[in-house]
């Protein structure tokens, strides 16, 4: 029989206080608050973007995907920000004591999301509920004061760029759940990238100081692009040709087996993307930074004309967008 | 039948929007993260305490005490410290689209708190669960650099006390359980102060100077005086008298219908009240100091000898604690 953990005391000091030791204001989980004392010059930046087992996970993913994938999504908000992770702290709620074993696993996932991101566990509780696992993080990010990159900043005329490629996530999300899907159109290697992107997301960290000296405005695409593309252009409208649209090689290999995986790049969301304006007088310093940043972006269209996003096929025919994101509580 | 939220949309710009307009740094929740800028020579402190129904509080409380409650106890972490609540982020998770009258009622628990706090909601997070409404509240308060009260800094002969009194709320909730409970013992007056102590706690925000002018170490009572005198005393001991503790007028008439009632002051838990030790040669000054903030605080005793937190009666007898403190995972 798997062992469970006994307490709280062993939950908090076995497996999450060794995630504090680089953080002295987490005062190794043994107070009730943690510390941030803000280098002088700077802001903080807050994401908090829980997480839940049958919305945002599987209750039998791997503990350490879990995890990772907790921590990404808030830290991709961050940098879409223009900031630096700094911190973070975690809120779990167990349906019930978890397994040594699993609480260890999830513990290497958060170790390995702060290598990768460069934060620290500051501070959280554990506690019991009813209900189905819940992971609640409040990232913590810092940047130089004033530099702030916000969500509705953008001006007509801006060009619109998005980083790395787009729909893999809902893929890997349609593979979780049949992995059958686009039979021989997929190669094993296919399939392992596109899982990975669901499971294991890479918020683009090289990106924020481009985008505090260069962006207009930016957020992150996790709601699918149509979405966030429409929150970006706010009251200016946008078009974007569907040849535009990056896609990995993965992804254009199941494009070619069913012409609605296009839906997935624009509509699937979880992409943890980077989708940013930049001013025309910006654009030349922007490609020489982008370029020494190693990121791969690409433009979209310029901000312009009337309210509204609209996607263009090849023959330049206006195409229909069923989904337009997701919305916990619509009934649409 | 009572109107649900139609989208994300309502719930967000309607009910929890209006409470972000001090907060600047909150961009009306229309960005992705929260923007906070310290004011220099001044640290940060942040407490994540969520509350879940059944765990925390009854599905059936009204909606605006569940609100005043869930950032009643993550500011009584503030206070503890010796910070100033400043903002809070909100995360909540749904088991269906809430009723338009509940999420209005909520908002305004929401708005009272922080009126009474003095702090402003500037993020956070609106999910869909499968299990019980849950509340994460991500607090976040500010102090003068290197103020910080610490859990850990009490020093032996360090006089020890707590403000307010004790076990009010251990009672309210057994009252929230049994509205006859203790009979004609309590009047109506006193069955509604103390459910009103269970309901709605009063973090002692006017403590906050003297803590960190005075105070050596300091926690909020919210897992039961027992456990958290415990903590308080690390390496130390303490003896209290049964005679010393603080008890509130109605928690007295059930003390004298039920001896069995002092359990509740000793392990009860819920008592946002803050215990704190004071080095002997501050004594003066802190008496001073806390007769002008005007806040009841009550000498348990004096930190000494061996570990052990030992509760004596009034014939000198070491009395048995059944129960130490509240713990979401043991087995005991």
């Amino acid at each position: 029989v798997a062992r469970r953990i006994q307490n709280e005391t062993e939950l908090i000091q076995t497996y999450l206080a060794p995630l504090t030791r680089a953080a002295p204001g987490a005062f190794g989980l043994n107070d009730d608050a943690a510390l941030i004392a803000p280098e002088p010059g700077t802001d903080l930046v807050l994401s908090t973007d829980p997480v839940v087992a049958g919305v945002h996970f599987f209750e039998t993913d791997r503990a350490d995907d879990i995890a990772w994938k907790a921590i990404a999504v808030n830290v991709s908000d961050l940098v879409a920000k223009g900031a630096e992770p700094l911190a973070y702290t975690l809120a779990l709620a167990f349906p019930a004591a978890p397994e040594a074993a699993w609480m260890a696993e999830f513990a290497r996932g958060l170790a390995s999301a702060q290598a990768a991101f460069g934060c620290h566990l500051i501070g959280g509780d554990t506690d019991r509920t009813s209900g189905p696992l819940s992971i609640g993080v409040t990232a913590i990010g810092v940047l130089p004061r004033g530099s702030f990159v916000p969500r509705h900043g953008a001006k007509a005329g801006d060009h619109v760029f998005v980083t790395g490629t787009l729909g893999d996530s809902a893929l890997g999300l349609a593979l979780h759940r049949d992995p059958s899907l686009y039979g021989s159109a997929l190669t094993d290697g296919d399939r392992s990238f596109l899982l990975g992107r669901y499971l294991r997301p890479s918020p683009r960290l090289a990106m924020t100081s481009v985008l505090r000296a260069y962006a207009s405005a930016a957020l992150d695409v996790s709601d699918g692009l149509a979405k966030d593309l429409a929150r970006l252009a706010g009251g200016r409208g946008i078009r974007v040709s569907l040849a535009a649209l990056p896609l990995s090689p993965p992804a254009r290999a199941a494009l070619a087996a069913n012409p609605r995986v296009i839906g997935a790049a624009i509509s699937g969301g979880d992409d943890y993307e980077v989708l940013f304006a930049v001013a025309p007088d910006q654009l030349a310093d922007f490609e020489k930074a982008v370029a020494l940043a190693a990121v791969a972006t690409t433009r979209l269209g310029v901000l312009n004309g009337p309210p509204g996003v609209v996607f263009i096929d090849s023959e330049g025919q206006q195409v229909e967008i069923a989904a337009t994101g997701y919305d916990h509580f619509g009934t649409a």
